[in-house]
């Protein structure tokens, strides 16, 4: 239907005739002489429409008519053009209009682009949003990305197998999708919240190395950047160590940053403990652009007058962090009352501060409510420890060593973005040595910090039981910019010692055996050690298209109200299509 | 873990030490000798332990002790072998122990491979099926074509885009799989049929081209070729005409035939249309591999003797083949009869035949209990037309055109197996020109052959209206051995034409707005002209591995009634979790 794409029009094709196809991006009808300018996914052209000495009436009625998005197909001659547009590909020639087809005339618009309309109603007309360049870039990027990743794997022998959506219902802590069985009354699939147990499966059933661009469901709240079924880049390898695994995919991400958007990341990327990003960073997935670090000072205030800093620089879990943030010392009480609240989202029941005016001036020198709690060589102790100097502020958190690294690695965060003291670039590194089980104050249990299949780094049973507070598991997770973009483990391979796990887990051996009766039963006819980890395709691919929100990269996403507004879905359904499925819908009490 | 893979030890090692790692295949003690056949996704290489100058007591006692599918890491060194084995890549080399390690003892096995397992325990320990090589094989065929199929379509600029699995009913004719929706009480998601609407709507949204390797589901009774869930390699082309299309496919099929099989298909494809394809095979996904070939005989027939002949051939709608089977005079009574009930099953309300044991002999060299009644020069026609030879026999089918086709169409396969008549080789062809409509009697409605959103071959609707009957579609399979491997058509790209065949199909403007809504609105908006096709990945998976069943190309696939045998899904659900979804189990009433 075409001889070329709009967008790849050029000067090589000068005194050439054409024919292209695409939509109406603008017209203007200039007195005598019309422009469209015609656009398709490669980018757009200019087309002319003006008399000929014949009058060429027929070209400029249809010009004359053309309106936004007309899906056109026009016939011309390419030249040069007097003004010449460097800022797109085109922009040294045009196309000279001899014939104008509508293929599909357009009905007035719902919304228009450049108008910077809301996402209900892009999300609603998501064919209109889509055809714009912006999105068509990053829907781009999103391919590119997934297509090197593939490119990678297929390379090395990487085999992509598909695992079942229809599944039994998978343990990874979120809510199950529900799918009622037809041919079995009262029984139910579910949908996976990831193909963990298949891709271990699949290397006790001799397949060497795995991946598999997987979808998985998870039925939770939706946050900015979550969804009802989101994207993994799934791997898993037979016979390795954690550094076998890491070295893999850390060169993956760099051969595809490379390749998909020009970005060379670190040769090696650093490898930090879960504990140091804790007591460095408040973080597990510290965002190394931003420079600032916790000083942790329970020692310099144990003795001091400040009973906060007090009470917790001597309580045995307890922590006081001073995080020194540079410039900060201009901000107004309004700024940092909302800095407090703020760090109070994240569990802080305050935030002390001091604004660091002069140095030089000593305790004059500092504006602070809690400074004259503080004698003289404590406050020195801190400036010094610190690193703080003139015009800075530091601000303090004292609580359980958890909640006080919770709230400040917020802190940070946020200070570090409003101060514009978030570096450009990429900064990955992988975070390892996890501790393997948290203790659950309310459920009076331990839970897996990754899942219940992550090895411990003991080998001994006995091991791992006198100690689980304090295990560390195989487990390790890739960061990127304050993301984690990966996270996987070295998996159990011991049927014992994956019982032994439950059991710390409070599952018991009939709930074990139940849920995970064949992944037990799998291990033990010879399962090979293995491990893999799991990449986060929406947020991989958001963070290289350079946008917030990974409904940028994903063609029809849900709202934040798990609807899709284009389609009407999810919708009612006619009770006798249900009682085919047997189920009912419950009667709801009314709100 | 290792240097080298199992299967890839070769005479090029030879002197060298080696670390493996693999399965234990067999294992045999010849009395102060034992031969291990390790097992890896690559191949079996022989490793034996003998003694040595120093004993090598513990490599031995660990060799006495390997039993089936014990996991082991393996180092030795590698040696030319006395008795060389052709039949696989390591014939010529073993590996002399040094070291076994176990990594995992296998208990005693559930099934042993060799013993020719029945298909329900294959599924049950399916990590040990897959184990096998046969299976190691096909599995690896499928990965390959699926890489193939991509890595050919990404180099041409086709783009990978994810469409939702939660969705909207989808109307493809199957039953629908539905997903209680949380957050909004009595509404459901449906699982996706296929892609179709989301691809029409992406060449709407401006993308050019798409590919999607996409999982689709069913919820229909299963049958040995049915899975619940099945992936169909989905595409879509803006700005296209049918062959713009079909030559595209036609080239990605011979390219990934030749690259993951090594076979070279046809140059060009062979096409007929959809009548040519029922008049000469009864069947619109023609087995060319069987030469037989349907004689219309109608007009030979049509003053004749026998009823059934007669009536049906002259019936406006009736039809009277006549098939030759080269070689089946042989036939016994009992198979012919055999044969009847087949076609019975298809339709046939009985199978007249006649065996021709001797052409020099006329009316004597026939045995055939209808030829009484048929003249000396009918028979003579009918032998002359189907060009029967000495030895054998003519099957004939009277019914109406759709029900002789049908269950002579199917004998045809049935006779062509059965009497070996299938040539080896690889028989692709283009079906093209369906009708667009078949009425349906049960309904008292017409309803469409492909999908209601296929074009129709006129663009005119005032046409489309006044000649439904027989008006033939934009639409176009592609046909292998027999097998339907892909199907698609140019889409109506008109919201007005959209409109029209709903109406023709029985569905009111009403219903159409409520299902359809969204696309008669995306197709407002300057929708180009588009079509596309989608492609059965389990079934050319299968055909290229050599197997029957596609269920030897999924990792796990689903029993015939429905389940997971390994996982055992589905599964019950407390109903506490039902309640947080809204839903109940109905009370079945007891069969």
């Amino acid at each position: 239907m075409r001889t070329h794409f709009c967008g790849l029009v050029d000067e090589s094709l000068i005194g050439q005739s054409v024919t292209l196809c695409g939509w109406a991006d603008v017209a203007r009808d200039l007195g005598g002489l019309c422009f469209i300018d015609l656009r398709d996914h490669e980018g757009i052209v200019q087309v002319v429409a003006e008399p000929t000495d014949e009058g060429n009436a027929e070209v400029m009625a249809a010009a004359a008519q053309v309106g936004y998005e007309d899906c056109l197909r026009i016939t011309g001659t390419v030249r040069a053009r007097h003004s010449v547009n460097d800022k797109i590909k085109t922009g040294r020639v045009e196309v000279v209009a001899t014939k104008i087809e509508v293929l599909n005339k357009a009905e007035p618009l719902p919304f228009h682009a450049h108008e910077n309309p809301g996402e209900d109603i892009r999300l609603q007309y998501r064919y209109l949003d889509l055809r714009t360049p912006a999105m068509q870039r990053k829907m781009r990027t999103r391919t590119k990305l997934v297509a090197a990743l593939r490119r990678y794997l297929d390379e090395r022998g990487f085999q992509d197998i598909e695992t079942p959506i229809l599944t039994k219902a998978t343990p990874e802590g979120a809510r199950d999708f529900l799918v009622p069985a037809r041919m079995h009354p009262g029984e139910f699939y579910a949908l996976p919240q990831s193909p963990q147990l298949f891709k271990q499966i699949l290397m006790m059933a001799g397949f060497d190395r795995y991946y598999q661009i997987a979808r998985c469901f998870r039925d939770e709240a939706l946050r900015a950047d979550r969804q009802l079924e989101f994207t993994q880049l799934d791997m898993e390898f037979a016979w390795v160590s954690e550094r076998d695994v890491q070295d893999t995919v850390e060169d993956m991400i760099r051969v595809v940053f490379r390749e998909v958007i020009g970005v060379e990341l670190d040769a090696q990327f650093p490898r930090m403990t879960f504990e140091e990003a804790m007591r460095r960073y408040g973080s597990d997935k510290p965002d190394l652009r931003i420079a600032m670090e916790f000083t942790d000072i329970a020692e310099l205030v144990k003795q001091c007058e400040f009973k906060v800093f007090t009470d917790w620089a001597n309580h045995e879990d307890g922590r006081v962090i001073a995080l020194r943030a540079p410039g900060a010392a201009s901000l107004s009480r309004k700024q940092i009352d909302d800095y407090a609240a703020y760090a109070g989202k994240f569990g802080a029941k305050g935030l002390a501060w001091m604004k660091v005016e002069d140095t030089a001036k000593g305790r004059e020198g500092i504006s602070s409510p809690i400074a004259k709690f503080i004698d003289d060589e404590t406050l020195a102790a801190i400036l010094e420890s610190t690193g703080a100097q003139s015009g800075d502020a530091i601000f303090f958190g004292a609580a359980t060593y958890k909640t006080a690294s919770d709230f400040m690695g917020a802190l940070r965060l946020k200070l570090g973005k409003d101060l514009n003291l978030v570096e450009a670039g990429w900064r990955p590194l992988w975070v390892t040595d996890f501790p393997m089980f948290e203790w659950d104050e309310d459920e009076g249990r331990y839970v897996a910090l990754h899942h219940p299949f992550t090895a411990p780094a003991v080998d001994s049973i006995d091991d791992l039981r006198a100690n689980a507070k304090t295990a560390v598991s195989r487990g390790y997770d890739m960061v990127l910019n304050g993301n984690e973009i990966g996270g996987g483990s070295i998996r159990i391979h011991n049927s014992k010692m994956q019982s032994a796990v439950f059991d710390l887990l409070g599952i018991g051996a009939e709930e074990a055996e139940a849920k995970f009766g064949f992944l037990l039963d799998a291990l033990k006819y010879g399962a090979p050690p293995h491990g893999g980890i799991a990449f986060g395709i929406d947020r991989i691919a958001a963070l290289m298209a350079g946008t917030e929100s990974i409904r940028d990269v994903i063609a029809f996403p849900k709202t934040t109200t798990a609807q899709c507004t284009m389609t009407g879905a999810p919708s009612p359904i006619p009770d006798a299509q249900l009682a085919e499925v047997h189920v009912a819908v419950r009667e709801t009490p009314k709100a």
